[in-house]
């Protein structure tokens, strides 16, 4: 395949080694000079079967590329659809963006408007995030053993389009989640955007308090470790899923009103223990193990009931029939 | 020096390996049959000079301590107090509990009931919890390079006493942080107890959630971490803190309450960038950078002043008239 990929990154940048690692004619593009002078280097210093080529604008890049990766953060999504669009370029899109409703409506709104038909787009979310960013620390096995979220929205993905991505995904040793856009917000809001948020507030509290800071050990390291993300990109995210960010804080909000009512309550000690320890059991069994690898096949009902009960594929068949398929073992 | 440990979980056992280690006489104790048999046999395994003994109550691994190191949890802190003021112990207790407020009314409360002196006690707490625990999950080197907040509280601590225990804890490699119960528990419902509860609430909010749980990764999993820590401590720290972890939660409230003001701006990005770059600052500059050390006089006032700027000691010279301090750099 020849595989285009706009913004280097951390994510992008991690794409663009793997995706020349395994063989595909890679073309990368960052709007960022400097990006795209390390990007430049760094293919000179690689293996020569193993280099990319780094392009002067995203269009060109994607000049006959098969498959148009977007790793901008999420405000730089429009523009880069809007430029694909005005440079005729007809092949498939996917994305790494960590919110899927809103790229969706701008692939939607942006492709219409030009009179391109949306068959050529599925969302994606590598889960491979590191509080570092940039292409300087990306890296080629960044997505080994990642959740790859990866959107089938009923009549509207081709699922050849699906299986084109899930099989790359795969081979840069992904676990593909099955899922759509809608879905995919309201997790991640649950597992990445709040907890964003809360690590955030956690450091916010503890600031002025140079006591706390010295104090500070496990809980505090772990609690605010992301806390320490570029706050440019922690707040496209969040911003770029309010709907689902909102309700999601109210659910949390919901949960420490409980725990600060047990703490009031005639026997603080044991009314906290009934909170804490239904977490504490399921903590220790996340993440869950997995079910032998079974074979499923390539239908979008039966892919949207794993994903949606925490399955994933490990592969696609040769044939395109069938995917290897894990659950979590119960 | 002859130290009795009192209570064998993660923070006991290790302390009884550590003192032992030291060259300390060591007397140990659990209510558990089953804790002080895996003791006894640890203590056969350790090297002759390091071993330690293992005794069949409170009371009796206190007879003739110097030095009694409470290591039960909250709830059972009372019980072992009693224990001690019925059998006419004497000597120095000191604690590694999780709250010092709590613990110093219900030495005050028992001791003055028993006609003894508090001039006897001191407030500690080791900021070297895991989410493991148990005496099996013990190491003597758990407190090397560790926070250990020791209480000077004013007109009530011997400075004497103090300085016993800040000796003990330095020499197991710790850094002694001066502070009072009441600056104590503020700064750790802040970086230890709040920390906990919103690990909690991030779980128990996933927890029903297939998908959330197969797409969580490294926020989710350093996000919830302590949520695997026993329920029975967290309770118990938490509830024997109640009142500074409830104000933490109302200043973390507010803050996810400016958070959402900001998602539902008019520019959400915008706003919210404004909200996490402070924090991401922070964060990557916690912890601070050590000053080089410096020798403090023993002033009670001095040692406060140095622990709520931040500061440790790392030692105290053996005529006990000066500390070693580090401080934050600037």
């Amino acid at each position: 395949m020849r595989i285009a990929v706009v913004g280097l990154g951390l994510i992008g940048g991690s794409m663009l080694r793997a995706v020349a690692a395994a063989g595909h004619e890679t073309h990368g593009y960052d709007t960022d000079p400097a990006t795209r002078a390390m990007a430049r280097t760094a293919a000179g210093q690689a293996r020569p079967a193993n280099r990319w080529h780094v392009s002067a604008s995203a269009s060109e890049a994607a000049t006959n590329a098969d498959l148009v990766v977007l790793a901008v953060p999420w405000p730089a999504v429009a523009g880069v659809v809007d430029e694909l669009a005005s440079s005729g370029f007809s092949g498939l899109v996917t994305d790494v963006t960590s919110v899927k409703g809103p790229v969706r409506d701008v692939i939607n709104d942006r492709w219409r408007r030009s009179g391109m038909s949306l068959a050529g787009y599925v969302g994606g979310h590598p889960m491979a995030g590191r509080e570092t960013a940039g292409f300087a620390a990306g890296d080629a096995k960044l997505f080994r053993g990642a959740a790859w979220a990866l959107c089938l929205e009923p009549d509207e993905t081709h699922i050849d389009d699906w299986l084109d991505v899930a099989t790359l995904a795969t081979s840069l040793g992904a676990r593909v989640v099955p899922t759509t856009a809608a879905e995919h917000d309201a997790a991640v809001a649950a597992i990445s955007h709040v907890p964003h948020l809360v690590a955030t507030a956690l450091m916010r509290i503890a600031t002025d308090n140079p006591l706390a800071l010295s104090l500070g050990a496990g809980s505090f390291h772990d609690g605010t470790r992301v806390a320490a993300s570029p706050a440019e990109l922690s707040a496209g995210m969040c911003g770029g899923n309010a709907a689902a960010v909102t309700a999601c804080l109210t659910a949390l909000a919901d949960e420490l009103d409980t725990a600060a009512d047990a703490l009031h309550s005639g026997d603080p000690i044991a009314a906290l223990r009934t909170w804490f320890a239904p977490a504490t059991a399921a903590r220790r069994r996340w993440p869950p193990a997995p079910s032998l690898p079974a074979d499923l096949p390539v239908q979008p009902d039966v892919l949207a009931r794993l994903g949606r009960a925490g399955g994933w594929i490990t592969g696609v068949s040769k044939d395109r029939r069938t995917v290897t398929a894990v659950r979590p073992a119960d």
